[in-house]
């Protein structure tokens, strides 16, 4: 990857976005603490790139992969009726993935997450992903680790 | 690729999902009539499968060129502020990638196309952008032949 820069002023250069789940060279995961939707992770480039056309093909392929990792992990853990992923950045302009678990009782389903409330969220089912939390975290640290 | 397989009632196993610009055989590419948002494009999987990480490395990496390969020739004929990419598939949970240029006059910037309503579009720009349609369809067709 290319010389890593900051941006004086940009969130992702100035702050992790997020509870550390793992960090190299140049790219990180961090975890989202969102209450509607706790299983919400991102994937992070380390330098200031806008676009993910900016990456290069071994960057590219290599972003996709820790993307595919978070997704992975968040399957076999959580199960989720679907997994969304999206890098928008129309605020934020430095690249971030966002993945996030949906399940059919959360607040908005079948809506993206920034779409319109459909509902009051499953408190039960809430909290059971919420308590699962720590256990998604440490395994995506191990496999992240090996990705 | 694994045998392509169709879901009964599934609207991209049945249709194409847009106007065809792109066609191999795993893969297609799209456009989308959406008069707020005219320079919006779909990455669609062949077969049915439901999550990103449903795809093996070689399928993950084919499919990322693609995306790479419509944000890029939208840059360069459109200029926009930013690209968003998205995969959901909440509503049709066949892959699907959204590839949206978006403008700082369009109607919903700086949300996602999802989110709410900021303003009216601004008609002139919007016209201008649907213009050009035409020369990034044939740009793109001709770019993803050899992608």
């Amino acid at each position: 990857m290319t010389v890593a820069h900051r941006v004086p002023g940009c969130e992702l250069c100035e702050h992790d976005g997020g509870r550390l789940i793992h960090h190299d060279t140049d790219w990180r995961v961090v975890g989202v603490d969102d209450a509607e939707f706790p299983a919400y992770y991102r994937v992070i480039c380390n330098r200031h790139v806008s676009e993910f056309s900016d990456l290069d093909p071994a960057e590219r392929e290599r972003c996709m992969v820790l993307v595919d990792t978070v997704e992975r992990v968040m399957r076999e853990l959580l199960h989720p009726v679907k997994v969304n992923l999206a890098s928008l950045g129309n605020l934020t302009p430095h690249l971030h993935w966002h993945v996030v678990a949906r399940f059919a009782w959360d607040s908005r389903f079948p809506q993206p997450i920034w779409g319109a409330v459909q509902r009051a969220a499953d408190p039960a089912a809430l909290g059971a992903v919420a308590a699962a939390l720590p256990d998604v975290d440490r395994r995506l640290a191990e496999r992240l680790h090996y990705a």
